[in-house]
């Protein structure tokens, strides 16, 4: 963990080096990933059959890729009913806040013989994937289904490794709530390249959300453009202002849910308070021991952690702004007022009783958020990941005899001599 | 150009093949776009000046690559009234269209002691790309700066190779009438390079917009991440659906407008009337060699071009649908009916007087659009690629209560044990 002061000559120099941290090694996978997609294109369901036997030593006939419904029944009704209900809380809250995103259409009367507009409507088909073992989060395909589902989406398919065979009961039950209308028992770039270019078994989608491994990323890039596919994640960061009357404890734990996802992931606590700064690091130095992920943790702090200390909360949102960080937690007496002065971040989480886990979880907005300072100009995922816009113009004789003349003379200035054509016709 | 019809036995498989007709040639210039940045990245300035020298023929001095205030004085005054009165209508309606776009942010009031939110912001600054030379066109200067403009965004740089020295004044007048902030006469992998990593005279971008070559777009691959990207152009299309009531010659010279782009540009007529088609076809006949590009639109036509003959209109609907044009004219007697229909296109012109080309330039709606049926899943440029999201969640400790169980109860089925703490230790 660096401790950083906006106080010290250093500091300059110390921050650019913290912002610029390169916390990913890219594994160069390219052409194993274009040699699988080739070979799902010019074999379907076969080759699907054969890399799953492989890479998840699973022996699957192509008529079982898809998980049927007695196997999802048989896993919700093993699941304990505290887990159901908190499934179903979530997915109630995730659905509601999702709907409330819905835009309007638009329709401009515009001057008589022109109306314009914008219409928007749902993708057809959408694939969602879902990493298998210990990464399959089903907070995870809540947060990618239900956005989906709530544009108006009519047909999500999932796919999902089930390594060995074993199904994750959880995953099932999620996907079923949130409308997930087929699963697949496959996964790696073979399941990216089934769902963008489709078998006999599994139909086409037209855009693939969700997290993988390597292999995933490089195989959603290379599909990319055949299908729409969501922003590529890196590690997970936090950003938390806090004052010195939070209980060290508290934020000592939130740097730490962040830190236990990944020895990648990065917390930065930024306070005013050089004695709350220590109390804090104390903290986390007694908390991280007790930790199941202690090992995860405790690199992720060592190597990508950082406390800074400011003279006010201005330097505050100035570098919370510079970080741009995915997560931006504001403990502060007036976290409204802060929020307002920082332009940057993927999700803010304001109060003290307020710590980016409910968000993860029950909160209703998205935990799919733009990572690695991205937040300067990406979005988490919502309804418009799953909607697309068309624009229109109704224009009769009297709305051309209003506007056709510039568009001719734009039109020869470019040298489009047809372009031009097509509009003069309509004026005489 | 291909004659079709929905009632011949071999439709179907002549359709999948004019779905699946690759019409673009990549060259792989991966290597030498990695190098160009590298370069970029390491030497600044003094390597963004020796590759104009040695790309656009002409020396500039870091000092002079901005193009000057007295410049685009010079450049303005030159310009015709009639022309600079068109720049003024086209500006003035793109404007209008995208400043209705704009979103509201979102407010939930949510269980007491929860309120959830979404709020928009602009991007900080962002890059245009303008291409040099033939292919430089002001519209699409308006069609990239305004929406940006209009979305609140305070700094739009643009680069436009100027080879040999020469400004193309339509142009920088178009720059400027859109609001672009700073201008620099820098163009290639270059240019990309220094909108996305900055140099001494150039201050790096959080996005970047705007068409390009092959190295243009390769530089804007490669950038992803570091900065923001719009999607990568391919060639353009249209697909009209006319009856026979409509005057061939309009549909002809609409169908040459869209193929005088590029050779591989793609026009479609679908009609339900055979001899309309003849018609069409004749009427494209006769206008081609009246055409200054009459190469390229006849290259277009010959190699791409497709009438498709329908029993009715419901089978248009259904086949533009699979197409999912980039532009898509409606020139039928109902034409809302019909377009209501019709779900996937980039946009919509409705009507007999309604050509395309109007929304090339002055209708209001972008002509930046999603090509190669990606209008499947993507949208045309607007105010929302220059906003971006955050979601908020405002929680006391009433609300904490409310919902926090189920977050620990998640929170410890998916073995993330930091995350359940950092809630259950404000249950307490």
């Amino acid at each position: 963990m660096k401790r950083l002061s906006t106080a010290d000559a250093g500091f300059e120099a110390a921050f650019i080096a913290l912002l610029a941290e390169a916390r990913e090694t890219a594994e160069s996978v390219d052409a194993v990933v274009a040699a699988i997609i080739a070979d799902i294109r010019a074999r379907g369901d076969a080759a699907l059959c054969e890399y799953t036997a492989r890479f998840d030593r699973m022996e699957v006939a192509p008529a079982s890729l898809r998980i049927t419904a007695a196997e999802i029944d048989a896993a919700v009704a093993a699941i304990p009913a505290e887990l159901n209900a908190a499934l179903d809380l979530a997915a109630e809250r995730i659905e509601k806040f999702h709907r409330a995103q819905l835009p309007q259409d638009l329709r401009l009367e515009d001057v008589p013989g022109i109306t314009l507009g914008m219409r928007w409507t749902p993708l057809d088909a959408v694939g969602i994937y879902v990493p298998g073992g210990k990464a399959a989060y089903p907070s995870s395909v809540l947060m990618n289904a239900i956005p989906a589902r709530a544009a108006g989406v009519s047909r999500i398919a999932m796919c999902v490794p089930t390594p060995g065979g074993v199904l994750n009961p959880l995953v099932l039950a999620a996907a079923r709530r949130a409308g997930v209308t087929e699963i697949y028992r496959v996964g790696g770039a073979q399941a990216v390249a089934a769902l963008a270019w489709g078998t006999a078994s599994i139909a086409p989608v037209d855009r693939i959300v969700g997290p993988g491994n390597a292999y995933v990323a490089e195989a959603k890039r290379q599909v990319f453009g055949r299908v729409g596919i969501d922003s590529i994640a890196g590690p997970s960061e936090v950003v938390i202002i806090a004052d010195a009357s939070n209980d060290p404890r508290h934020v000592a734990v939130d740097l730490l849910a962040q830190a236990e996802h990944d020895e990648a992931a990065q917390s930065i606590l930024i306070t005013d308070s050089p004695d709350f700064a220590t109390a804090v690091a104390a903290a986390v130095a007694r908390e991280l021991p007790t930790l199941p992920r202690a090992a995860i943790a405790g690199a992720s702090w060592r190597d990508h952690g950082a406390i800074i200390i400011v003279r006010d909360f201005a330097e505050a949102a100035a570098l919370a702004d510079r970080l741009a960080p995915e997560h931006l937690q504001l403990m502060v007496p007036e976290p409204e007022a802060l929020f307002a002065r920082i332009r940057h971040a993927g999700a803010a989480f304001l109060g003290r009783f307020c710590p980016e886990a409910i968000g993860d979880y029950v909160a209703g907005p998205n935990h799919v958020l733009p990572t690695g300072r991205s937040a300067r100009f990406a979005s988490g995922l919502s309804v418009y990941d799953f909607l697309k816009r068309t624009t229109w113009v109704a224009q009769d004789q009297a709305g051309m005899a209003r506007i056709g003349a510039a568009a001719v003379a734009l039109a020869e200035a470019e040298g489009l001599h047809a372009h031009g054509r097509s509009v003069a016709l309509r004026l005489t």
